[in-house]
């Protein structure tokens, strides 16, 4: 992983029915998001979530590729009929859809020749060209094509694969942030909040996020910047305002 | 809620740099898109994370209300400096951002007139012709403008108030959806369940999701359709293959 002085961001497409019915909960979010920042310094700047459906697949590759640096794909990689993730990545960037041929040694080894079967197989088609993200896991490996980095949608699976992107990726700035954690309301603090915002603008990113912990309402102040001392400039002004308004703090 | 025999879709819009960062983990999707398919027989077909920043909600609000029937957008509608998502709807549809008569009674009824500060009142701004949604938990209401509809991000109030959106909406043909549980690898049934979802592709939509559970691995069998009689008949023949194959249910 090269090392750069700018940022890098990217996008996440969730793929996937069963995330768009709510019947199954995304864990893989904000996995990836934590992942990719803390690791990479790379900000997650838009996700989205669409169906198995080729041809939305296709127009949100093309899109998101184009306008971010990196696309990370989830779901729709395995064995099954509804498993179209590969097969729609070809066809976005017009690659062939073929057996990528150390995929195929990987499962056939991690199956046996006599068991497997056309399912089995069919987890080694992906796009020409595409290089391998290995899987600890379940031996199905993910795969990077272009700019688009394709991992499975089964959480402690994609986990268990993430380090193995890294290679892949060009590290960005790292963005470092800081969470004031309030008893009181957004209201008592917003005006106050607003002029910190409007002084620090170019430098720190002030966000406000209501909390309920312990029976109580409470308030996350989360700065964020990809200068450390900036970020303690504008934190001691916070606290400066939480002390003069006599704010109870979860810590400081 | 009037009711209509067609499929009526939604995409929800979650705005809110904490989702995006990975700090917060989104349970807003899962909600809505559970109580809009139960409830009123709507799907949401796409779902997009987008951070706060004006000019990216003003694009996406425009062109996700074009493609769908309906958008639920949840946060950015508080007192603080980032939350920007009223006035920027108000943009998108090129209506006044203003006080809406009823929000600011209701607020200021709330608070009282002396604790009714900026922040407060900011809460009572929308955009111009809006409906309210109320909120039995903290007042603010949400609103509805042309086919968005504009929510809170906390996940415990936009729950309580999510009921107060149905007379808005017009009521869709509801998807029914039967689950079986197999102890069993997805290539294991991955050959027979396509057959059936080709045979049956027209009114039955067959999902395969691989679980772990109580340390065994297993695949969620997902079928879906508007037609109970039709997901009947599909799920008697995906028994017969599960018991040809002599796989352990989870339940039948």
């Amino acid at each position: 992983m090269k090392k750069k002085n700018k940022k890098v961001n990217a996008a996440i497409l969730i793929i996937g029915n069963e995330i768009l019915s709510g019947r199954t909960q995304d864990k893989n979010v904000a996995f990836i998001s934590n992942w990719l920042n803390s690791k990479c310094g790379i900000s997650v700047n838009e996700v989205r979530i669409i169906p198995d459906v080729e041809k939305t697949i296709i127009q949100n590759v093309l899109k998101l590729s184009k306008k971010f640096n990196y696309v990370f794909t989830t779901g729709g990689i395995g064995p099954t009929h509804d498993d179209i993730t590969a097969q729609s990545i070809s066809k976005a960037f017009k690659v062939k859809y073929e057996y990528h041929k150390e995929a195929y040694e990987i499962l056939e080894n991690y199956y046996g020749k006599k068991k497997f079967n056309d399912g089995r197989r069919k987890m080694a088609m992906m796009p020409m060209g595409s290089k391998l993200i290995y899987n600890p896991s379940s031996a199905a490996p993910g795969f990077i094509t272009k700019n688009v980095i394709t991992l499975p949608g089964v959480p402690s699976i994609l986990n268990s694969m993430i380090e193995n992107c890294k290679r892949y990726l060009i590290k960005g700035l790292k963005i470092h942030s800081k969470t004031l954690s309030l008893y009181t309301v957004e209201s008592n603090i917003a005006e106050k909040l607003g002029q910190i915002q409007i002084k620090y603008k170019k430098f720190v990113d002030i966000g406000s996020y209501p909390f309920f912990r312990l029976g109580k309402i409470g308030v996350a102040i989360v700065t964020r910047s990809t200068s450390l001392i900036k970020l303690k400039i504008v934190n001691k002004e916070l606290i400066k305002i939480v002390k003069s308004k006599k704010i109870k703090t979860l810590k400081i």
